[in-house]
């Protein structure tokens, strides 16, 4: 596998499964520069307060980009050799892309997956897996969950390393 | 492992996880004489077109049976050595049976699990996991969850191989 | 790894996964002395059928304790050598925590996860994992499914095996 393979990885897991502090330990380990991208928006206090609490338990090492909408721009202008950008999480940006009526969702997600292995820092991936459960009630909870397991798929594929975490604990898929 | 026992596979994996369509490259892999169960039934424009996505994906070199009820006995008739029978999606075939009224579905689900191991088709069976999310607010679907994972025991424990699969990437889980 | 690491075992998985039957199968092949506690509280017919299903699928060779709440000290009064015990589950367990209004979640959660290390019991936990689905519409299901993934977090850390469930099939994740 070459360098520029092993920096990209995928990180897959289930609401508080241990997949963003396994991802920042990630970045940790590799001792590159730490950046940041948060998609999460502050809409409401409970989303708030889970943001600053993310905020706070990464500490000081780490800056920060908030970025809801422009994943892929952003990704490009951080690029970097010698960084690791970890990006928490696809679901949070995927949701807002849901809301912005004018987005072509499966463009988005294919500009993004193909973006990926030209990156020269080490790009670190955190998302949900929300297709597990009972097909939802509602039509946009059932789309949201066919744009992230299209995402997902198209994410892994493009990656070198692939994790799936459940209780804390990872389970290699790819790598 | 006998020949007879490494014909038969189950592919289980969450929404858009792309299990069938590892499930296909299974059957394509075997370079056997390639036939498709398609269990779903067209009962609304989303589902109609759902379905006809699928069978487009797959292209011209499949025979294609529409069954949404009587699988088993589907299966017995298509039988035969050097074919390969692919059957998407269990989960499916519940809800439908569910829809009836009068079905025995522990009794069906127990059926089809006893017949595979008689078989000399290789048989590919897809099926949704819906039993990771929050237990539903409503009797019926928690009753189809139920069901489901009952099947899925069944299946897995009469089948030669079973695969997990999320975000595109096939897990071992048996064989 | 040390004999007392070797005895803590978490058993992690979905609805009608098999995870139960796991779980009861690594207490019948210790050889030890079985003891089964049920954190399930019989508040309506249906939590009551299955309760009673399962305690006569398990057949006569257990002593079963019912304690919805006070599960620590629960297994600290068992705790013995020579003893198997199960717990059947943790998030009927948090459950009931959640319906009492005084109950600190994370500190009981925390108790309980600390005590693991220190017991001289062979100690089978079951779960169910909830968090792979869609976020729920309801803020207690989100909560719950909260406390439940930092539960399994803390337990996953503190138990010398780990095995994720599906169709009844288990994958080892530590160990």
């Amino acid at each position: 596998m070459s360098y520029q393979n092993v920096k990209s990885t995928f990180v897959l897991g289930g609401a508080r499964s241990g997949k963003s502090r396994f991802a920042e330990n990630l970045a940790i380990d590799s001792g590159l520069e730490r950046h940041y991208i948060a998609t999460g928006r502050a809409w409401d206090d409970e989303m708030r307060a889970r943001i600053a609490t993310h905020k706070h338990d990464r500490g000081t090492l780490w800056t920060t980009h908030e970025q809801p909408i422009a994943l892929t721009d952003t990704l490009m202008r951080l690029d970097a050799p010698g960084r690791v950008v970890l990006v928490d999480c696809l679901t949070l940006w995927l949701t807002n892309l849901m809301m912005e009526e004018a987005s072509d969702i499966a463009a988005e997600s294919a500009a993004l997956a193909a973006l990926l292995p030209r990156l020269s820092a080490s790009i670190i991936l955190v998302s949900n897996e929300v297709g597990l459960g009972i097909v939802p009630d509602n039509k946009m909870a059932r789309e949201f969950r066919d744009h992230a397991g299209r995402l997902h798929q198209m994410i892994a594929a493009n990656v070198a390393e692939v994790y799936f975490v459940a209780a804390g604990l990872p389970l290699k898929m790819k790598g």
